[in-house]
């Protein structure tokens, strides 16, 4: 099986399909901003020389958007860069993953680290939502890293503020960073008034944040994440460590600029908030599964009379590609995710998965 | 000092300089093809998608150009990528570098292998042409790997295929693997009929080819290059290690249609041929220092009467930026490196530096 749920070219190759609807990956369906495309065609002379080594500007203009200076920026080749170089640098021996998660933390610590990974299971009991109390006594066992995914992929549960503070606040007990991936967080609302970068009444010296320009701005080809680091010494090995211009001319250029685009912006926050409750509302009419309420563009299903993998292949002879979440630590074959897309293709995609669980009865 | 000699950025930023002409980076004057600008502008939708995890399609078109099989490719994100790939992955214990050369081969042993690593020294008195002879006696070492950058960077010195080929018929007596860097190949007369990648009278099983699009196609800021491999166990071992979607969606796309450029890459070959000559000739003729003959668009200068660094600045005075070439292991503050660009700029960049270095007599 697949690590990611993003392989549509080898679905594609497998199934002889030549277009498939793609809800297996989370991607804002607007599509590439015009302000991008613009942007690109008036600056094709970028890709004739490298990109600045120290991604200075870049990194400014990131800061600014974030309130922070920027030294406490780093940028990657797309969010994988960024974990990759967080866990090879830091080297963790003792890391605490809040799962089920996405599975690239778990992938990069076996690849660069020998740390001992456990799992703080976020219960189906309970809805998949973080059971704070639980968490916090459990870090008395001493861990050298918190991973926790905010909003949740595959669950969708997004962490408070405040809650995320009291956690931080636990952490620094203990010396444990908490590495929080916010790679979603554009498709919460209210945006980044959710997140505790910017807050000051709090010791940060143990947070990173990771986020990614590529879901919110419909660019994963493009490859662009970075972190925010609050450890000086941690962040200066970091960039000391890395492989130079990973970070590609046009991703730099999007960095720039697409933290500007207002209208973008405000025009997929309006749809996101819209169509999950949409989406949440109509799925749970739907015979044969269990639908969780999302704080994001994704939704968990927990199907009942059919497993994962044959749904999924039911699915795809309908022209629609869902993840098959069963290999999420904590998931098995009674999970898939769908993503939220633009209003015309969830209500073909709801209908599909409807007719296609209803002909189970 | 700076490692590489293309961080324009920095220069710019701290000589509070708006336009310097870069002749510290080895670039394609033709610029962007207009073939890839057109791909994208119709194919900006591919950035709402991951890329192929397994670039499939990718590989193939590359293998084909190379007239190999799509299981002897792999890509990354600029040929950094791939060199740091291949050595984490491989972990030589004991490297033997021709030197002088590009410093990201040791830079990516450094931080990926414990390796001991020593030169071969191209020697100023042979005119840095290399002494087969002399390196074949010094496999008797038994080193691991050997590594050739070839056109050498910054001697600009090609290595005939006959004699390529007889260096890894000696490196296959020791199982020592060979490494060559051909980033600038396809600038030296004949272009690939000089490589041994295609060779079939020869076990390549310890031979790895590297390659970057981004120099002739005058892209670099897009970070796409690929390797040829032979040890089907190695390159496999490689993939499985590597991240995922390290190269985006547009150096996929550049990666499958520039190859077919025919214009493009003959107005290149015409230029390069001409334009080298024309630059050896008329700096040939200038004071105070010496030039090396090269194959490839890029050119060794020995100063006399003043250091590099010192030339350097007094070249940023006029508008010029040049490669300061006293961090290459074996030269030191006498030699600067100079790019092959067109021949409008080539004679303003030739009278500038006649210019500076005629000041000092």
């Amino acid at each position: 099986m697949d690590l990611h749920g993003g392989n549509i070219y080898k679905i594609m190759r497998e199934n002889q399909a030549e277009k498939l609807i793609d809800y297996s990956s989370n991607i804002n369906p607007f599509g590439v901003p015009e302000s991008l495309k613009e942007a690109v065609v008036d600056n094709f002379d970028l890709l004739t020389r490298y990109p600045d080594i120290d991604y200075v500007e870049l990194r400014e203009k990131i800061a600014k958007y974030n309130k922070l200076n920027q030294e406490n920026i780093v940028v990657g080749n797309g969010a994988v860069e960024v974990i990759f170089m967080y866990m090879k640098t830091f080297k963790p021996n003792k890391v605490l993953i809040v799962s089920p998660t996405f599975a690239e933390y778990e992938r990069a610590l076996i690849k660069t680290t020998d740390a001992k990974i456990e799992y703080f299971e976020l219960k189906e009991s309970e809805e998949f939502v973080l059971n704070t109390q639980s968490l916090k006594e459990r870090l008395n066992e001493k861990y050298d890293l918190l991973i926790i995914c905010n909003p949740n992929n595959p669950t969708g549960k997004f962490i408070a503020k405040e809650t995320m503070t009291d956690i931080l606040e636990e952490c620094n007990k203990f010396d444990t960073k908490l590495f929080i991936d916010e790679a979603f967080i554009e498709f919460v609302e209210g945006s980044l008034d959710n997140t505790i970068a910017s807050e000051r009444e709090i010791n940060k010296k143990n947070l990173f944040i990771l986020r990614a320009l590529t879901k919110f701005f419909a660019i994963p080809g493009l490859r662009f994440g970075y972190g925010i680091c609050f450890d000086k010494e941690l962040k200066n090995r970091m960039e000391c460590d890395r492989e130079p211009w990973t970070v590609n001319a046009f991703a730099e250029l999007a960095g720039k600029i697409l933290l500007n685009d207002l209208e973008y912006i405000m025009k997929s926050e309006n749809w996101v908030r819209k169509e999950k409750s949409f989406m949440f509302e109509k799925l749970s009419l739907v015979n044969n599964i269990k639908v969780y309420k999302t704080d994001t563009n994704f939704i968990l299903i927990k199907l009942r009379k059919i497993n994962s993998k044959e749904l999924r292949k039911l699915m795809i002879a309908e022209g629609i590609v869902v993840r098959d979440a069963s290999n999420f630590v904590y998931l098995d074959d009674r999970f898939i995710r769908l993503a939220v897309k633009d209003r015309e293709t969830n209500i073909v995609v709801i209908d599909k998965l409807k007719k296609v669980l209803e002909s189970l009865d």
